[in-house]
């Protein structure tokens, strides 16, 4: 039935050719976009209802801000584009023979959609550089339900403490480990020390939350390693003014539920965070084709892959070189790379001749280290300090989806900044309540605690 | 060693004396704001980190607003109110005879809390009238969980009904039941119908999000019960030019997977929220005292439990008659109750004499029906309108807890308002990703669906 139906619309589907996008990231939704006004079918495809702007998500998991305002529908965004259908669902597999791919979501598995042109942007997730069992103990920041993952635990803890009499408990409880010094490593840990110094200041009575240990480590020997050897300096030193203990030259031997290993010493934490390596997603197993080391699918100058001029791949999960080097997992490579392959598609389908190869135009990099405070680079340019900051915010809210959230986004941080509050310290449990209860004598016998 | 912590401490707090209020909600958040100048130790104990706005709950479960917007943490509100602990944990048991209450949270159980004075506000869940059963196919909304839970659902059926391509599968995924005509049931099925005649208007390709039928089901014979009978109509009639059906008369029989049965005829339906009934909290069993037939502990004229002058019980857990007619589960009944019963402690503990019995000043019901209209009831007066829904919104705005939420909430209203955009239309898989997928080839085969 499914085969007959399948083939009914391609016999259909002369007329119109349709342009399959995989992912509502920065790349798939910049190909969509740039896909407005092309005579063709577009059909985006995510697993998310949301395109998520990443860079502000560790703002989410420190309580700066709530979800939504970093993530908005895609269909919203889209809702006006009238050749563009939007799914909600997660692709499964790739059938270049017969230009398909199959599509699962909540009730049905593996519903095949057809293209005639498909754009691969599926991004890419944590990667533990070959030891899974960390994830268990160290969760990594790449989703909104990570985001949030995190920020209960964080606030959790506080909790905990508040509530332990025996003080030597406190230190574990208040010990936060971040794995990874780049940008997100960096972002996150300035953004705790604030939480800490300033957010739950006096809100607690039997702990300081000030007293927390921020520990962030990396094995290379510096911070923000993409940067220049002044910034990360910068950065670092910012970093240990926040409070910040800052590791490097080393890794971590080992991540359990008691904390961290590093260089041969225990840091007992009961809350530590993976913000280090990446690993693209599987498109380059649905493909069957070629991929660097990492995983990633190694596309030509057009940014199609080798073999198959109708299928592109852009983004986290494409290596593609550049004066010799590949360009890295940013989102200025995805949107540049997503317009790239949505204006080659439409020169395609209108007949018209191939354009020049891609080339990414590197604008620079930026990360916040705390508040007020951020390094810039552009090509040799580079600052730091307050200027680079408020250049970042205003490059940020930009890059917001629509004016709502930016005017959200902006109200909050000028918010923060002047009062220290944060806009959304909730613990909200998804799952269930506490734990049941056994007969109350019972308990006052075995229990160590009390509140005083 | 518990025993003698907790007897070690109870010597020790002679001097000043121990006030444990138990919930954060309207009651027991405003009993701790009366005892900010008292000379106690005052204890707050809530099994969530937040204050939450439970009116306008259902305005997180329609997208409209987002949780941090109607929850802000408890602690950060009594941060400043240096004599009160803010405790986070889940109250399982009262033990009388030691004046202690027994908390637990996510690492301990039952850990002991000694009080002077006890007041519990526990506030109320749903009641299925003893259908339990229901519960899994009908949630109801009573916390940030709850409500987060009915907008991934509602938003997930569209999604699910944009993929389907059988028209028939439309019809259930599309129609929505509310049980209980009620305020929360009311205000729930017009910001539903809003929903989908402006904010998802023109956002799918497939369906017709404004085709959605959405059916409010009540055995009373009119919606809005505690208003008079003109508003009622009013209320209803608005309902239906939104393109609600109300069904009067009968309720329920019947609810599973596949819908809900009212009069002897099914209404095939895959989302059906539970907006009727609520039950107290278990304060009644704790203390083993006298309760009405509902289970709510009856309180004296001071608000304090009889042959317990230390123990008060307000809000939704507490039964108060006043004029013969016991006083409504409302937030107005359980902050003028939490003041009185923080007042009246104040009092004792000064050594002053007891105040006058507690009297319930009613300042009026209010209920919005969709876009700039509300029904407002004050006494004799009533009103329905325009004007009736400002005095809504301004009143609800001024009854937030900080300045930030005010206006944060005015100014997304206000979005909302004139464009039609909600602000929080996320789907956030707290749980698991997609099903797994089966081999490629077999599901193919299976799969009775294609996306067009």
């Amino acid at each position: 039935m499914a085969g007959s139906s399948a083939l009914g619309r391609e016999s259909m589907r002369e007329s119109t050719p349709r342009v399959v996008i995989v992912g509502g990231g920065f790349g798939g939704l910049t190909a969509a976009k740039a896909l407005k006004n092309t005579p063709a079918k577009v059909i985006l495809i995510d697993r998310t209802n949301h395109h998520l702007f990443q860079p502000l998500l560790y703002q989410v998991a420190t309580s700066v801000l709530s979800p939504s305002q970093i993530g908005f529908p895609i269909r919203a965004i889209l809702g006006k584009q009238k050749n563009t259908t939007v799914i909600l669902g997660e692709v499964t597999a790739v059938d270049k023979g017969n230009n398909r791919v199959f599509v699962s979501d909540a009730d049905r598995l593996d519903m095949p959609v057809t293209y005639d042109y498909l754009i691969l942007a599926t991004g890419a997730t944590h990667s533990y550089f070959g030891r899974n069992e960390f994830e268990k103990f160290a969760p990594g920041l790449k989703s909104l339900a990570d985001a949030v993952a995190t920020r209960n635990k964080v606030l959790q803890t506080f909790e905990l403490a508040e509530a332990e009499e025996d003080p030597s408990r406190h230190r574990d409880l208040l010990t936060f480990v971040l794995v990874g010094a780049g940008p997100t490593g960096v972002e996150m840990a300035s953004a705790l020390a604030l939480l800490v110094k300033t957010t739950l200041k006096s809100n607690f009575r039997r702990i300081d939350p000030a007293s927390a240990r921020i520990v962030l480590v990396d094995m290379a020997p510096r911070v923000l390693g993409p940067f220049s050897e002044h910034l990360s300096q910068a950065a670092k030193q910012r970093l240990e003014n926040l409070g910040v203990e800052v590791r490097l030259g080393h890794g971590v031997d080992q991540i359990d539920g008691d904390g961290v290993v590093v260089a041969g010493e225990r840091i007992a934490s009961k809350t530590v965070i993976w913000t280090a390596g990446v690993a693209p997603s599987p498109a380059g197993k649905w493909l069957k084709v070629e991929t660097d080391r990492a995983g990633r699918v190694r596309i030509q100058n057009d940014l199609s892959v080798p073999g198959h001029p109708k299928i592109f791949v852009v983004g986290d999960t494409a290596a593609f070189e550049q004066d010799g080097k590949p360009l890295p997992g940013v989102a200025q490579v995805a949107m540049q790379q997503g317009r790239y392959a949505g204006k080659l598609i439409t020169r395609r389908i209108a007949g018209g001749k191939q354009p020049a190869p891609f080339s990414y135009f590197d604008k620079g990099n930026m990360a916040v280290v705390g508040k007020g405070f951020a390094v810039l680079q552009s090509g040799k340019f580079q600052m730091s300090g307050l200027a680079a900051w408020l250049i970042w915010a205003l490059i940020h809210l930009q890059f917001l989806v629509t004016p709502s959230l930016r005017l959200s986004v902006f109200l909050q941080w000028a918010w923060t900044q002047v009062t220290g509050q944060r806009g959304s310290r909730l613990i909200v449990n998804h799952h269930a309540s506490a734990p049941a209860s056994p007969a109350v004598e019972e308990a006052v016998l075995s229990s160590k605690r009390h509140i005083a």
